[in-house]
């Protein structure tokens, strides 16, 4: 994953997947805001090498997704608690539980999202925040933002003209 | 990215991470629900290698993620439809894009989710479908569900323990 390219990109997504678009490193903030907070742990729990397990973790330390606590001196030893960052990345993990639980679960429900007070079995969705109405795709798009830079412009002007006319140009984003 | 061995994990984060968990996947799934539908165009949007382009739609389709069709026989070429599946997978990629947006996006939006018969800006937030109320850590919680495999019952009866007690017993859980 050329991750600092991602970075660097325009789009929000790629950006976002710069920074943990590796499963690996999807699967320890998973585990962090459940609970886990140690190397061993993360590491069973993942099933991941050691080395790689380290470098995500450096990673996610460096972007301010974990941050690194002492909890021995004798001998010195590092645990990982979430940050904010990580605690707002909660509704992605949500929804992607959601949507592993609809379509590759067919034995049924793993693991379910409740009420904390209720018990009650929760369905989660996007809605508008203000309307609180449903985000389908019927009655919701995506279009530029008042600071698209000029990837983006060309890249919406260049799918409006292929839906109406189909593909006739070249599509070549300036990169 | 462990891809056999995530998809048959009990989580239903890994089993989705097991299909679409590296960025690149991702990326694609963002392009082809924009409109692009063509190898070059895929190409160019996210600047991939053209290996690893080819990798990665062979998975999508063999996944089920898109559908591989014939725009042209002489001289034969092919492209990529997203299935009902991967629209499924839409309500994710807004969240990464509200979530990036938010943290990464210094300069203002580059894009913008609107409503389609008003072009008002929408904030999207995950709630109980039932209820409308927001899903925060506060009211909600994970829990196991009714065809949790013994791992998963495992982890969570270890993560009550450790919230309870702090970190006493070693994480072993069955793989």
């Amino acid at each position: 994953m050329a991750n600092e390219k991602l970075c660097n990109a325009s789009c929000p997504i790629a950006r976002s997947l710069g920074r943990v678009g590796d499963g690996w490193s999807m699967l320890i903030l998973r585990d962090c805001l459940s609970g886990l907070t140690r190397f061993d742990e993360f590491q069973r729990s993942c099933n991941i090498a050691s080395n790689i397990l380290s470098s995500r973790l450096k990673n996610l330390v460096k972007n301010g997704f974990l941050e690194k606590v002492c909890y021995s001196t004798s001998p010195l030893r590092y645990e990982y608690h979430p940050t904010e960052l990580t605690n707002s990345f909660r509704p992605i993990l949500i929804a992607f539980a959601e949507w592993g639980s609809h379509h590759f679960s067919p034995e049924g429900k793993q693991i379910q999202l409740v009420e904390r007070k209720t018990r009650k079995p929760v369905t989660p969705i996007l809605v508008d925040k203000e309307t609180g109405k449903e985000l389908t795709i019927e009655d919701y798009e995506m279009i530029i933002g008042p600071a698209a830079a000029p990837d983006v412009q060309y890249r919406f002007q260049y799918l409006a003209k292929k839906k109406t006319h189909g593909t006739t140009d070249k599509f070549l984003p300036l990169l």
